[in-house]
């Protein structure tokens, strides 16, 4: 059920942490966009050459994150990427900070894929948007 | 209508950009923290003193951001901070990044504040919780 | 003595700290890059206008650090700025970090102008080059 | 020749760039230390150990960098680490950043042992000395 799930370690070092002995809030932001970019690169469609190929940006539109337990030094953390859906030029996602399979930090995030030049909305190719697919979330059993 | 916004100046260094030449979208989140912290320091409340004096820390539980426009390297901008609500041991917020006056992003987040040594919740001091009313957001008219 | 150092006061927030307790070593660079940029800006050279006008950009060719206080969460501590050298495209500073004139941190840093465009060194223009050396470093009583 | 050499895999991410297209100096700094964490660890000295077991922490004293090539989004990049000597309470290293055996950066790094309370110097414990020298540099053909 799982399948689906794309999922990257990322170990905690000092420079993730702050004077609270634990990883600095919006260092998580940027542990989401890794997961999402890795996901992309292994799919065949790495940003720079997304960039290069088609003008195809990939913009932050909105994020929610909900934080409820803290990852600390050393720590090698899970993060986790499910497709919610994809439209023309939007996606949103589902992604989780996972410590030994507990969620640390749980957030949904939308996408919108923007032209380079003019960034007005970019169409998401029609193989990207299928490779996407591939990481809808699955619901059990309803 | 605005007197109880506070609001906190942040120039935009190379450091805070990325190579889509625009702010890193994880660093409107250390912006909000700049600012609200600055907003406790200038009520009298620095953080590195409720923690000394009072084992108070403040941590964030949620976070909702909109980005609806991206800021540049030197732009100077403005991050707000208006209280949506205080409770015994939790406080909202919303905190907004603007630049002459246009939401450039727009959040909520909620904080908690927990005892620095068993991380249970600690309840917001009386005169702090007076503070944050003095910056509670006002409805106009309605 | 010190009219020629340029200095720009800095507040150690949550995102500067690590879980040591102090501010995470590599701040301390982006740090003095904002002295620099606030420096350049005050004198009538912000970045984005010597690269939109002149395709000039500064690239950090070295730099060595000293690391002999830490700061901490809260303190206000100075990034300070003297021209030790100008040539033809590159410029030498030392650059401290200081706290009640205390020297937490002794940099010295060089400096290339290059060519937005071409990446090959770009000469530093002549009105640039005076205003920088109104801050080259004083030796007292030689 | 090279096999006392670690090496960390880097890849660079959004978050790692900043306007200039290229990766942000200071965050060198960052990876250096990543490097020296991780082959920390793989020895079996992880830093959050060090502490706990010993009161042992590293802290850099100095650090010296020359900036020759920059690395670009998506790039993957090796960080090296070498031993030029240890001491009872310091070591120093040389540090690269390598993208196909091309150097983009090159550092010096001299740590020192702290207590964890105390902050004075702390002895080296012999056997993460002996694990250190393992990694210390070879000169070829003396």
């Amino acid at each position: 059920m799982t399948k689906t799930r794309y999922s990257l370690p990322v170990r905690i070092n000092y420079e993730d942490t702050d004077a609270g002995g634990v990883v600095y809030y919006a260092n998580y932001l940027a542990y989401m966009e890794r997961a999402r970019n890795a996901c992309l690169r292994e799919m065949g469609f790495p940003l720079s050459e997304l960039q290069r190929s088609q003008k195809l940006i990939f913009v932050v539109a909105e994020a929610s994150l909900k934080y409820l337990m803290p990852a600390r030094l050393d720590d090698l953390i899970e993060i986790t990427l499910e497709v919610l859906g994809v439209k023309g030029a939007s996606v949103s996602l589902s992604q989780q900070a996972l410590r030994n399979n507990e969620v640390l930090v749980d957030s949904t995030i939308k996408l919108v894929t923007l032209n380079s030049d003019t960034f007005s909305p970019c169409r998401i190719p029609e193989k990207l948007r299928q490779s996407l697919e591939q990481h809808r979330i699955e619901y059990g059993g309803l």
